[in-house]
């Protein structure tokens, strides 16, 4: 699942704006469905369907082998001294921020032979989910009766909060209060965390990403998309005792196997008013956006061989959200679907009317949260486009600054997102020394700008304060080029000086963000008081409704925490045929061939030259029913002897309105064959170290 | 494109009382498309397109070298001594017929090294188009001002009956009057016919059909879908001079090719009226027939692998008709197909009713035709149900009960099919000797019978007549096993000895059919007079309108004539991504693999054994946009030089409702690439005199 991951990254401040989580849990579910917490496995479902059951020991270790990546995405341990496998589209942020010029990685791909070779990684940051606790009660207990609903929503972040500030203190571990079931339970996660990440192995980006942006979120697919990093702590690479054993045999047709990470989203049983709002506002706008971000950075690229490596991963990233979001919206542009959800909730519904305790107490939730819609429809395209959009640097001047002033102010009373638990990694991120391109950040910076002006018109207040007449090219090539923001000490000073030193600051781009700051924080304060603080509470209502009408046999939707799904590795009907469960090494090259070795589907020299040496019936790709989602991409593939049998990477097309309801005919996870790995480190990059190490030589 | 040319042999029957010739030519096209007649090439596009003019001596060469099979389905000389190539699917009814339990060439194949070992087949003809003489205005003058419709439908039939028997007997050609644009153009086609066969080469159905019917209309595709014959007359081969060079270098990306072949028939711009009738009744009636006489083959099959053997190739043909027809079912569910032909007839109507002369003279064809339609509606059903189907024997009886009846009046006033002019092909067909299997008749009449009895009612007038309350079990039981009619002499004896001896004649298919007749001929006159008298100038009308509104730079509807297609080879978006214009061995293997060798994907012996002897590079099917349809089947892809590059198999699964539309985006046709036929020939079957033949050697 090419990262909607990404779409976390590069989108997330825009998107979190508008995907404000109604989602209301789902049906007790009849398929492989499902992304299940480790506390709540789908115990019945596998019994019934697979006559497996896993002991709570299977389910630790796989717990315990599972690593989830900040930047999106997961991975697991794959020996026991810290060797961890993802996706190499995870790695190739890191991969291209260690690459310059001259040692362009990202092309030529990476392999260090010792451990002494191996490359330390800027700003990677990677989590195992060390425990769980259920906080439902403590964090509802902070709304106290007769609260209006403002406050009410003010109690309970404080609370959560406090709960996350206590358990860091406690055990030094990263704690996050997690909100499932949208409002139906809260649950702290304590996650083990480790920044010290350095590159083992990554292949060349065109045998990881054969086929390219057309390939992408389809199958049958002939992909390497594999990286290894290693794990250090003080400067030694960790023992990861719990990891997943090698199988290069992989799992045969309608084989059970099972995936662990860590989707990032999904909107399964939205409210049907919700739903209407993403496919007319939300989808609409974000997609016009994307397009126009992607026009800016082919216009960029052309300048030359060096833009056009500096913007590779942020076009990569843009064409997936694309790709992933387009496939979305025609899910809810289908006409059936739609009606499909339309039903569930009536039924829904009339279940909770037919009980007047249930209807007394939750049946206005429904309507509240419509209501609420329409206010936020209202606002949407000016909140959308009233924002500095596209530069990193412009970002981090709008962090520090609201940093130096929310740090001032008690825990329970600051912003999300500058909570005492969540300090360190925000620092770890502001203080990145990851290469910043000025010359694309300039592009970037005034192609946004270009867009907002367009939208909004010139006399919108925010267009007025950034361009004030100018435009906006001349106020882009000021900003970058008079900044010295890309020097991570200055960022550091200014931190360190606070908000007497950030406000006196000259730095044109902390200027600029001092000036919006009070703007963006009265729209904050604007959405939390119109619209977060009255669908909280309408969500919840559900949420409880459903667990009283349909038990708890239900998941929560993703949130980019550890989940468990399973499947059987299953053909599915494709284009008047059928698509086989696996894919093999004849097929690389058939495709490679057919396409005349154009562009996105030529491959590596060394696939040429070694072609003879290659046992060609080696499975490549394979599918399964399990359900996954943007965030599980490098997530293991696991047989239920805990054995790694395959890689997730992406989804088929026909996946891609999962974010909504999941349909066993035709969702499928698309994962790397083990064997094809093995192959390729054996045979094509002469990787027998890495071999030995999987396989425990 | 799987034999649409073989709904036409085991459907015939009843397809051809539904589907009317109602259509009513085409808009002057824009893209690839259109099925040229080649007395109106389509010499403007292909000097717009493609930059290239066709001479008429290109064009003649073309001509006379392509070939008709009676059977459905075309092909092509492709040396001087008579060898022509068309389809293993187009040749595989052949092969069935000279099979027998103890050789069956189907399963193994077949190859004559010698022209002594060359075995020849059973009852297939082809023809060669050697003239075409426009007649429009003889076929016209017969009726007369003042006569009633059913006269005038009479007088135009008895005027076509003439041209027709003065040609052959002036010329000895196979001579056809062909109604183009549905009653714009009439046509005198005349063909050299050739009734003496032998199969040369055919590779096993392993190879030819690789993908089963889940493949079939699909592509990619991996088919080695060919078989060679070669023609005889006076027990020599024919001296072909007139033939396609070999060129197994194929066509590249975006090259201009042609296919030179007969389309069985299209229904592009029906009157929609007619669409909805097809939407609503037609194809929702057959595709449930359809669908039961493929349960009755599956149950009779089981009885033993002889079984299976003798129904293989009926359930293929209905199969194949089912997946072709519910391609196209789709297309007329598609309601933005519906609705693009609705606003395009629309418009035409405006421009017609703006014209107060086109007006008066063409204005009420549609509403005419859309009232007829009302009538067919009421009968449809029943006379869908009300005959007697799925048994070659009782054919064979229905027609010898006709035929001598019909040969005793004037020419002019027998049934369609019983005019001097198609007599010799009428008995080449009844007295063919291919082997008819008993048991499978038995089954397949009681079955007919049995839904027969289900959809009408014991009631029925017909079912009354049949069954008279008895089992279909028994009758059809009783009708078989009394026969006599296997026996090709008694077939013979009976249409010599003419209506008295058939009268008397006591063998049971007989005394049926001869039942069955005045019902079967009061349903022709009364389709004649209510529905064919009335449709016939009302669809005229529409066709006349067409030309003065829109000109002549349209290309008639398919009526299994020879036809001209050209187009390029080129790429198409499928399936979330594109599909390349070929694929290559390598592909092959894959697919072989990804279905780990299961049934459909599994290949013969010797590819296995000989893989490393192959060049995997080697292209093996390839696409382009010719436009095509059902019939098509075998048909040449010729390039620029007039070289043969391609045989023509198959439609993409996207080009089903190219009955309706043709839509350049998405219509592909798929062809064997002639580097495949050459490599597989050499080093797969050893049959190197074939290759030496092809390549002039």
């Amino acid at each position: 699942m090419k990262g909607r991951g990404y779409l976390r990254k590069g989108l997330v401040t825009v998107v979190s704006l508008f995907v404000l989580n109604l989602c209301v849990g789902v049906f007790p579910s009849l398929a492989d469905e499902g992304m299940w917490t480790f506390d709540n496995p789908p115990i019945k479902q596998l019994h019934e369907r697979y006559g497996f059951t896993p002991t709570k020991e299977w389910l630790d270790h796989v717990r315990l082998s599972s690593v989830r990546f900040m930047d999106g995405g997961s991975g697991s341990f794959v020996s026991p001294n810290g060797l961890v496998m993802t996706n190499h589209h995870v790695g190739v942020g890191q991969l291209q921020k260690i690459s310059t010029s001259e040692k362009d990685f990202v092309t030529t791909g990476f392999y260090a032979k010792t451990q002494k070779e191996e490359l330390k990684c800027p700003d990677l940051e990677v989590n195992v989910l060390v425990s769980v606790e259920d906080v439902t009660e403590q964090v509802k207990a902070a709304v106290k009766k007769g609260m209006n609903e403002e406050d009410a929503l003010k109690a309970q972040k404080a609370a959560m909060a406090k709960i996350e500030k206590e358990s860091l203190e406690k055990t030094g571990l990263r704690s996050n209060v997690i909100n499932l079931y949208h409002g139906g339970e809260y649950w702290l996660y304590c996650y083990k965390k480790y920044t010290d990440l350095r590159m083992v192995f990554a292949p060349e980006r065109q045998a990881a990403y054969f086929g390219g942006d057309f390939d992408n979120f389809t199958y049958p697919r002939y992909d390497l998309d594999v990286t290894f990093f290693r794990v250090y702590e003080n400067d030694k690479p960790v023992n990861s005792n719990h990891y997943l054993k090698w199988n290069a045999e992989g799992a045969i047709k309608d084989e059970l196997v099972f995936v662990s990470g860590n989707p990032g989203s999904s909107d399964r049983l939205f409210p049907y008013s919700q739903l209407e709002y993403l496919r007319d506002f939300q989808y609409p706008l974000i997609l016009k956006y994307i397009k126009k971000r992607i026009e800016i950075l082919h216009e960029y690229e052309k300048k030359g061989p060096e833009q056009q490596r500096r913007a590779l991963i942020s076009i990569f990233g843009l064409e997936n959200a694309k790709k992933a979001m387009s496939g979305e919206y025609q899910g809810l542009l289908d006409k059936k679907l739609m009606e499909k959800q339309k039903k569930d909730e009536e039924a829904f519904r009339k279940l909770v009317a037919s009980n007047p305790d249930l209807e007394k107490e939750y049946g206005d939730g429904w309507d509240t949260i419509a209501k609420v819609i329409q206010k936020q429809e209202q606002v949407a395209k000016e909140r959308f486009y009233g924002r500095i959009s596209g530069s990193r640097l412009a970002g981090i001047a709008s962090t520090i600054v609201f940093y130096v002033i929310e740090i001032e102010k008690p825990d329970s009373e600051r912003l999300d997102g500058y909570h005492d638990s969540g300090l360190d990694g925000l620092r770890f991120r502001l203080f990145s020394p990851a290469p910043i391109y000025l010359d694309m950040e300039e592009a970037n910076l005034a192609g946004g700008l270009q867009l907002s002006m367009e939208e909004l018109g010139p006399d919108n207040p925010f267009i007025k304060m950034v361009l004030n007449g100018r435009s906006p090219e001349d106020v882009a090539k000021e900003l970058i080029q008079g900044t010295k923001l890309t020097d991570v000490s200055f960022r550091k000073s200014l931190v360190k000086g606070g908000e007497k030193a950030v406000k006196e600051c000259s730095d044109p781009l902390i200027v600029l963000a001092n000036k919006l700051e009070p703007m963006i924080r009265k729209d904050i304060e604007w959405s939390k008081k119109n619209i977060e603080s009255v669908l909280t509470p309408a969500a919840e209502k559900i949420a409880k409704a459903r667990f009283a009408v349909y038990g708890k046999d239900v998941y929560p939707d993703a949130t980019f925490t550890l989940r468990l799904s399973y499947g059987a590795v299953k053909e599915y009907s494709m284009n008047g045929t059928k698509a086989p469960c696996k894919t093999t090494l004849y097929g690389l090259f058939d495709r490679a061939l057919s396409f005349n070795r154009e562009r996105d589907y030529d491959l590596p020299d060394r696939f040429w030259e070694r072609r003879d040496k290659l046992d060609l019936s080696t499975p490549v790709n394979f599918i399964s029913t399990c359900d996954i989602i943007g965030g599980n991409s490098g997530s293991p593939v696991i047989n239920k002897k805990g054995e790694v049998v395959g890689l997730i990477f992406d989804g088929n097309i026909e996946s891609l309105p999962g974010r909504f309801v999941y349909d066993e005919t035709k969702n499928r996870a698309v994962a790397v064959h083990t064997g094809y790995i093995t192959e390729a480190l054996r045979k094509l990059y002469d990787a027998d170290t890495i071999v030995n190490e999987l396989e425990g030589r």
